[in-house]
């Protein structure tokens, strides 16, 4: 198998996922571990969040991390794992020639999609700031999806218009006229994003929107709503955004201060994945099965 | 505070950890949010861990990332905390011409100090493969432990020297001569590694080293002493080596298997971190006043 | 001699060169050979020009680079010299607090000063698209300057902010306008850049501006001017912006050219420097020294 | 076209290269710039030299760059041309595994080929030290190409096996044992290479060897042979190995001299590459025409 039916078959997957009539999941990821994680859980996919990326990586959700420091971390993230990723690609992290080349540089690394968004670079997270943040010149931010769709070289790759309309407060009415927009660009789907604790304005944009294109949702503040809802009304995908980050903290939290009070590991050592679990992940047993057969034999130890 | 009296501070720090009499821990992190967490829960150093940094980017143990990629890791680790980091630097990536280089770069990214072990490059985790690893030839590696401490330019930097030679199988004496080799080459602490279920072979090291330099262990495999003893037989450090990453794996595991299952938030929302959280965490209060201070006013509204 | 205090001691030299009444030079440099070699001619410092480091990364002056990136070949040219380095970093690559960040990397490498201008990111090149270029916004590009003058930890780091204003064609009055609110912002000198062929404009700014703060001028496109004019006239320093590259890509356009023809080396051979200039340059003698000291002795030869 | 055709290309092209019977030239570049500059002289191929690329960097050819730091520079090189480009490896950073993730790693860049030596990591230059160098393990290094030849997914992309026997003194018997040895492993072409100043010993090799496998030189040392010698004894291709970047450096020194000397750029200014040749080089016009397309118009401006 070639690098490129490899890659291929990523986007190929990503696309089905989008564009099939049964919702789709994506769940979250922000490094290898982690994408490996979301793969051997189940999922389809795996959402390359920008906002869990900057925290791990201890930043903030506002391009402090550069654009090659998040691929790098994208690259990794592909390399662990089999299923697609999807990258949250923030709002390009430039004008649309930065598009471009993330995407050339995306689909060598074998990411299968990137998701835009129409707000201003470096940005701010969604969730920050009470709604006041500006947006992209909607023409502009269509001038982007184009050029991504006409730099990517696979045709199956992914590119998926975020509009922060709601977000911003601007109303039902331009998240629509946006949607068209970035949908005459070429876009592969609709993210529509909201900051509410209910569902309701995202379902109105699903009743008018139709199925002119697949829409994404991110039920991050309107957990509440079950996810019969939004396969009733013929959303294409759900991104699960940020838990397995905001897990990974907690845990983290709960176990550098048992072990700061307690200072020993005994009452940790079980609530801790074995050190054989991670060498599994790791996929030790393959490297001592390629020192079997490229390593040279000399006494029964690496030379 | 210059960007000196900072960095001179986080060594003076280490160094203080090291040398003072009381016992001392560093809890593992492999990320600047990790990092930050070690730091919160009260730890006054950190353990920057080679295998976590490893299984945390999807790789192996076996410096499959480059040594660039883990400065790069160890530079946000560092940006995001005010406490000491002391660096796993494995076998020091190379000869002693690699040992140099390393040590200025860390030193600019204010990391307090290096740990490096006598094994080969590429390395493989010590709790592989069952002990039967070759070890660096001894006087090689002294000299890349001169090297190291000649190439430093704040006389805090500390540098560890560990010896594998007890996981190597290779007994007491050769990791008491190897000890002595590197203490004469100028380490400013041994760090004995072991990987038996008990602490036998490490108290049997300190009985006959005695107080020659500080002496730092890692209890992994033998984490049912009581670290009372530790501090009896006077070693100066003890690393919580990887704890963090595999109980972010766990979590992770847990949080993306329940999610996977029930298609839904709602029974994962209170285990996790609150948004709220993560955003004080990386700083968005700080940035928030900033923008306040440098941005023009304008509708209430960043331009 | 600490890590501190050398790069103190470049941030002091660059401070110099722009503070003193004397006119001060800078010589442009694209990466760690062409750094060394201004170095070896005698100039007392560097411009890492972003034109030039582009050409040679092969991309355009666009921002297609990520800002880490260029600040990875900054690093490299910080390495190999011991003279000041001056980096052109664009519009900041982004808003006040990617210069924030920015600032304090470039403290960490030992980059003695930082050029910004009142342009727009993704930037264009001040010679193409004939002056039709958008200006930042004053106020903003002001904060940005107060943000870089507040994060520098070293109180002799240098910030330049250069306008655009005559470049956009925005007139004498508005260069002036624009100097004294980035002056009021703490900027540390004034580039004032040009694109006509004769010196006109630039000296009538001067004579405006008079003493209010050092003036840095690039003579490209009026290089005809005798450079004791500038002297006559009090700038302050004077930057020969791109033709080391330039010379470079001459020089082995015409090599390559020929080799191409002739397939044979012989007629270049004395006109490229020699390897042992190569080795010379790149300080083969101090490894050669360092492995006699910290290498084992074994028949003659490293292990 | 895909990537995926693309980069098959170029690993199609530079088999095409190494196996035809007519005798092929590489030409060096080290960086983006001097890739185009090979490409526009009309040179078939490119080879990135590890010295070149080093001596750019202003780094010895020691590995003082990480492996991921050449990769980078290999990437810029890649995507700035559309003419295979053979990689010098140098010994493949480590060992087997490391050589696996290289291949990978350069197949996803598009880089068409490697060459990797049987030397030691960290590796010096062969022209230095007076051929004192000790060689790797056959065997091993032996493992390292059926590794490499393993990993790869294009089957067309090359992997060239250089040894260093002569230039280490072992002679003819052992150059040719390590050549038969490197074939069985799997090597698309042997690389013999040689530092006297006469071809002898190259050609003596050819005439042992025979036709096992295309045989590749580097006549930096034995630059007076004809090149009608080497296409009379068969061999495969001719390596030009550092000339671009030792052209540069002298121009570079005689330009930064005179600039030095005459504080002005007047006698220079016809002796460097104009900037419309930059920016032609840098496809400027390529980025006006997406401006046409991509940005909104607006006042005759950019956004």
């Amino acid at each position: 198998m070639t690098a490129t039916s490899r890659t291929s078959s990523k986007t190929a997957m990503l696309r089905h996922l989008v564009q099939r009539s049964e919702l789709s999941f994506l769940m979250e990821a922000h490094n290898g571990l982690s994408a490996k994680l979301v793969e051997r859980a189940g999922f389809e996919g795996i959402w390359a969040s920008g906002l869990s990326i900057a925290a791990a990586l201890g930043v903030r959700d506002s391009n402090e991390a550069s654009w090659t420091q998040v691929l790098e971390i994208a690259e990794f993230m592909s390399d662990a794992t089999r299923v697609p990723i999807l990258l949250d690609g923030d709002t390009g992290y430039g004008n649309f020639n930065s598009v471009r080349r993330l995407v050339r540089k995306l689909e060598q690394r074998g990411i299968a999609g990137v998701c835009i968004e129409d707000k201003l670079f470096p940005k701010l997270n969604s969730f920050v700031r009470d709604g006041a943040q500006p947006l992209a010149d909607a023409e502009e931010f269509a001038g982007k999806i184009e050029a991504a769709k006409a730099s990517q070289r696979d045709p199956d790759f992914v590119v998926v218009a975020r509009t922060e309309a709601l977000v911003a407060g601007q109303g039902l009415a331009e998240a629509l006229r946006r949607a068209e927009l970035y949908r005459c660009a070429g876009a592969d789907a609709i993210l529509i994003h909201s900051a509410r604790p209910d569902a309701g304005e995202v379902l109105a944009f699903k009743g008018e929107w139709a199925e002119r294109l697949p829409v994404v949702i991110v039920p991050t503040t309107y957990y509440m709503t079950p996810t019969e809802v939004f396969a009733e009304h013929g959303f294409s995908t759900v991104i699960w955004a940020n838990h397995l980050m905001r897990s990974a903290l907690r845990a983290m939290q709960i176990t550098a201060s048992r072990i700061f009070a307690e200072q020993n590991l005994r009452s940790v050592e079980d609530t801790v994945a074995s050190l054989a679990e991670v060498f599994d992940l790791q996929g030790e047993d393959e490297l001592a099965r390629a020192e079997q057969r490229w390593l040279p034999k000399r006494n029964g130890r690496r030379p």
